[in-house]
């Protein structure tokens, strides 16, 4: 005895999503059945629309329900500055925050030869090509501190060394309020490294 | 800047879920874009088909595509014996063990005074008159050891004392394969009072 083969599909199509295991795709499905008949329109459609409308903006790769992004769309942004991040939700990292004002760039994934993945398999000859195009004057590289993360930004800042487009990468270090003691020794290392000088005067 | 519509939508929806906070719904929602159409097309349907074509089982109130459940569409098993459980959720658990060969019945929730919950709100009534009619011989109570759980297995098993229907309710005591160190005190308390003589010919 299962459960009916409706709800026995639903239990399976939550088990696909990532870190959703059986027991969890079992109560997910169960409290659909509380939901009013408006929820449950609104989600299907959500979740057909998703797949519909959802492109990838022609000029960053974010996000985007038509051929550009809402950042892309939007004029008043540095035109300067491009800000090099390995996937949408990191773009959503930084524009909570709402300081940078310049425009960003998706590489969608990150060097690793031994996943066989390689600078043209992602996006990075489309970002040098950009950044000529665009006359990019900065490239702040935001990849994840990892070998692939750090392979990645040394490959593209070698890529960029003999252009005049200055290139850095964000700061790794101790994160604000966290534990001393708890800090990895990689961290902690990096962090040391790149020490920096306080003057007095400040 | 927020997601597109369409995504920011989805993730609400997902948000709805119980257990699903933000950051998960958001994983979730994304997740989605990674889905063939096919599966997107079964999960949109699937959501749907559950709110419409599932209902409860006019016999036990267990979840059911038609009229009757699964179970109780099942001739072969015992008539006299019926199980007495607070949710369908609960009845699964039985069906996965294999050995309980009885009936169910849904009371859909347990009696709570304090949260407004008396007896003629969940199924005793009903639960009542189908032992009377279907001329049950045992009742098996497994129902969740609370306090709520056990007011209302004290309940039910009230009003069927002059009867002639044998009620039981299902053991509690320590978990095969516990730690002892970490029993609660009144599991460890129900365990002691409800001790089980060992005779040295078994």
């Amino acid at each position: 005895m299962r459960y009916p083969t409706t709800i026995q599909n639903l239990i399976e199509c939550f088990n696909h999503l990532p870190g959703i295991g059986e027991k969890t795709a079992e109560r997910l499905a169960l409290s659909t059945l509380n939901f009013d008949e408006e929820t449950i329109q609104i989600f299907a459609k959500s979740l057909k629309d998703v797949k519909t409308k959802i492109q990838k903006c022609s000029r960053c790769n974010n996000l985007a329900e038509g051929d550009l992004c809402e950042i892309c769309k939007d004029d008043s942004r540095d035109k300067k500055v491009l800000c090099v991040v390995e996937n949408p939700k990191n773009i959503m990292l930084f524009e909570k925050l709402g300081t940078f004002r310049g425009y960003y760039h998706v590489i969608d994934g990150l060097i690793s030869p031994l996943d066989g993945i390689n600078p043209e398999d992602i996006h990075i000859p489309q970002l040098i090509e950009r950044i000529k195009k665009e006359k990019i004057e900065e490239v702040i590289l935001a990849l994840k501190p990892s070998v692939e993360g750090e392979t990645t930004s040394l490959y593209i800042s070698k890529l960029l060394s003999k252009t005049n487009v200055l290139v850095s990468k964000i700061a790794h270090g101790v994160p604000l309020g966290a534990d001393m003691d708890y800090v990895d020794s990689l961290t902690l290392e990096l962090a040391l490294e790149n020490r920096k000088k306080i003057s007095a005067d400040e």
